[in-house]
């Protein structure tokens, strides 16, 4: 495996679509040129029927949290046995639109499934496949689902109260300080601000890992 | 919780349906007119969605083993949440056209997974929810392959090799052995003694579990 896997993280309204062209477009500049992008939870055919379950649900029944999780699950080893591994074996650049780190920081923070249970479910579906480097973008919940709001109608999960995303939040911030390889983006800033913090921590870890 | 949970298992072609219909008619025998019967994978609205991915997986993607394993439980986790425990909560007798012993001896003998993940998903997933009584339905795999070929086609699971369903069925045999409250039934006899076996195991159980 020869490729490099980057993912862009961050809750709702956090700016990850733009922080993925930045991305792109600063590792084309970089003269990388075979380039993958998937999401999460998705990007394969059958991804995709597990990622409607869970943003849909079923207006008769309610999708439990553990059934939540486990689908999370089942879709990520698709799309990583499936599409990233084979990308990176061929030595591309895959540019991941979420990845392990939501489940930790949506169900182990927000939901409040214990950090344990997470990380021996994380052992035991995807061993030790990590990013090799993800760039988070923090914001502030309220600012992030305004943000989202702003952009049309929310989902099943974009509907939670502000306490969970408050959890996520700090999840998503205690697992950014403690693993390596993450960059911290302050997203509330400017576009081009953003765009230029992205592009820095991207060029940084370019020339560290290249 | 006061109802009770019975589980009928068995490789294909055992000849489930049949046992099923003589549990119905034994209980109703012994007086007992809450019944209500449940089929893995699936028995609700989302958990049929998850059966469905299993069993048609999708004609441009391989379905991994992992995935396969989590969409299981995932189904498994819905019904018992949302049907099983409201039904044994009311006092009803849930019989269930299979449940966690298939995982065991489909995924975790038949495909290969090692035991402590099986055992640490199952008590991950359903902490110490058991069935009260199961109706393990030996066969051959290859009678019970013909019988279920005989029926018409076969799906994804069913086309697997013999190989595939000896080691099932050896899974099956050892838990069968080893758990408590389980009930082997030579399931090659004639429809009249499977019958009969099958109506004198489980009045001996509800005569001492009642």
């Amino acid at each position: 495996m020869n490729g490099k896997f980057i993912v862009v993280e961050g809750l709702e309204g956090a700016g990850k679509t733009t922080a993925i062209n930045k991305v792109l477009e600063t590792l084309k500049t970089h003269g990388i040129s075979d380039i993958e992008t998937t999401r999460e939870p998705g990007g394969t055919p059958l991804a995709e029927q597990m990622r409607a379950l869970v943003k849909e649900g079923h207006p008769d029944e309610p999708l439990t949290d553990m059934a939540e999780l486990l689908l999370l699950y089942a879709a990520r080893i698709q799309l990583v046995d499936n599409v990233i591994k084979p990308a990176l074996n061929r030595g591309a650049v895959v540019v991941g639109d979420r990845h392990d780190m939501s489940s930790q920081a949506y169900q182990g923070g927000g939901r409040g499934f214990d950090k344990a249970l997470m990380q021996s479910l994380r052992n035991t579906v995807l061993g030790d496949f990590r990013p090799d480097f993800t760039i988070y973008m923090d914001i502030d919940p309220e600012l992030g689902l305004s943000r989202a709001r702003a952009r049309g109608e929310l989902d099943r999960i974009e509907q939670m109260k502000l306490e969970f995303f408050q959890r996520t939040r700090e999840r998503y911030l205690e697992l950014a300080a403690a693993e390596e390889h993450v960059a911290i983006i302050d997203a509330s800033q400017s576009i081009e601000d953003v765009a230029r913090d992205i592009q820095s921590a991207l060029e940084q870890w370019l020339n560290h890992a290249g």
